[in-house]
């Protein structure tokens, strides 16, 4: 929960002025999300209008400017291939993308839901469907983004907190050291690539009762192996509490993304590897901060052991069929 | 800005079940208030409508219970009386109080406007019309309930916070106690008593464009001279960032407050000690709340001095006249 610039009226209204969405009836901080000042805006073009909502997003520092307009563009491209999703609003110079308060700032749809809370299968089914076809979607989108979060930057991580890993949990360091080794020799290759979104955590996808409303929060999103964004979705949806597997949401999940988008061998035997990586990956970006927790964001790190239990499952595993689902299920 | 309590959408779904005002299709976290956690509430009663916006209340551990009656009942005889401010939805039993996650809760509705970050006279002048429309529509409400914020709370603030003052400015110690002794033996007595708001600061008044469009967040609200409004309202309203008095802003507040309801000469002359008390009242709060800092709560504490500057400004002064008014210019 965060809103890390402060915007006065004027300078709101001023921003506006590019934009031909009416005059602004409200404008206040949501605690949502760690990484960008988000705010609701309402305006009306006409005094006696319902208010129109949107979302107006400042970029903090750890979004790079450079890829913003791959960010925004791939949200304008899935959501005129179908996908619900917010889209960035243009301005009368047709730009989304501009400037607000030092920072690079934009408008965005308003997308209805709820993200849900409590974790029942039927989201999982719902979220393998929703991802298989943003990943449909996004196969004609000519942007092209490496993914920053990847093996080198695990490498970096690691170098970063190994010294300090232990003061989180005794054994961390040799673990992630450990696990990084492996990672390196056997990191699957040559897997189907796409665009992935590769945050997508149940705060990030809404629903309307049953059924998925959307997705939200692209500021990951990037080039990479198509099944990673499973794997990743995996470690985010399918453990409980207790750091146990629920084989149930995750063959919900697998099913339900196979249905739309089959999965090759290749893909199946590597989920084991992947959400390793994912597991790996999430343990060591909480651990960075979890050390270098700036006191003054007031920002409540993240714990890291939750991913690291994760890891230590994947570990254990023989193969696959260890999340509830055989290469039938999945092949499409 | 802050949400300390993380409402699942089972629970919120059971809640609204005992309102009518249609299903939820949104739900954020606000990250404004420091006392309570604030959502914003979107609802249609059917899938095509324009969601309706309300605010969802959690009220926190420094609001009493007991004295929710008294805060919602008043926003209601407010609302009936003209005065545009959020007023609480009832449910089906009629009742708008009620409990979620352990705590009391209530559905609010959202009203229009924002609160302005920069201050201009004209926002004073407006400010002082509204306060006083308030005062008049409050006179006939029949709840009741004690300043809790008023001399009994100094005291006690400045007993628990005397031996540490001085950490945050050299003699502030010696200061506190000085003017508590001061204010204590020539508190203004007899002034004309009422509903005071007690809490006026911008962020609680919302303009849509140049004109006021309501008044928010009425949990300080209580019995007590109505001039001391005013004089909150002073210190909030009318200083500059180098702690000087912007004597226009001064004289826009108070002259748009007279123009509804003026004042006695009582009042008059009670300026600049209820302002030295207002000021006292918010050094000594924020000085509490910064040195009893709760790490966890993420909430960045105000700076006690600011408020201390306000009150070296009134102690230096000689008369209301020093705010750029006349007896002749309130008296109504």
């Amino acid at each position: 929960m965060a809103v890390y610039t402060e915007v006065t009226d004027d300078e709101l209204r001023a921003f506006l002025s590019d934009y031909d969405i009416g005059e602004v009836v409200a404008f206040k901080g949501i605690a949502e999300g760690v990484e960008n000042s988000n705010y609701l805006l309402q305006t009306v073009r006409d005094p006696d209008d319902t208010p129109q909502n949107y979302i107006l997003t400042l970029y903090e520092k750890r979004v790079r400017p450079e890829d913003l307009p791959y960010f925004l563009g791939l949200m304008d491209h899935l959501a005129e291939n179908g996908i619900s999703c917010p889209t960035p609003i243009h301005g009368r110079d047709g730009e989304a993308l501009r400037e607000l308060c030092g920072r690079p700032a934009a408008i965005i749809s308003f997308l209805s839901g709820m993200w849900p809370r409590k974790i029942a299968p039927r989201h999982c089914t719902e979220l393998g469907v929703a991802m298989a076809g943003m990943h449909a979607a996004g196969a004609d989108f000519d942007g092209h983004r490496e993914n920053t979060m990847s093996l080198a930057s695990w490498q970096d991580l690691v170098a970063a907190t190994k010294d300090r890993a232990d003061e989180v949990t005794p054994g961390l360091s040799g673990l992630i050291v450990d696990e990084l080794a492996y990672i390196t020799s056997d990191w699957p290759a040559d897997l189907p690539q796409g665009v992935i979104h590769a945050d997508l955590f149940p705060d990030n996808v809404f629903f309307l009762g049953e059924r998925l409303s959307g997705l939200i929060d692209f500021y990951f999103a990037c080039n990479d192996a198509l099944a990673y964004d499973l794997a990743v979705c995996m470690n985010a949806w399918c453990f409980e509490a207790d750091a146990s597997l629920n084989v149930t949401k995750a063959r919900a999940l697998l099913r339900g993304y196979a249905g739309v988008r089959g999965l090759s061998r290749a893909e199946y035997d590597a989920l084991p590897a992947l959400a390793r990586g994912a597991a790996l990956r999430f343990t060591l970006t909480r651990l960075y901060d979890w050390l270098n927790h700036d006191e003054d964001a007031f920002v409540r790190p993240k714990d890291p052991r939750q991913f690291l239990d994760r890891l230590r499952f994947h570990q254990q595993v023989d193969g696959p069929e260890a999340y509830g689902i055989t290469y039938d299920d999945v092949s499409g």
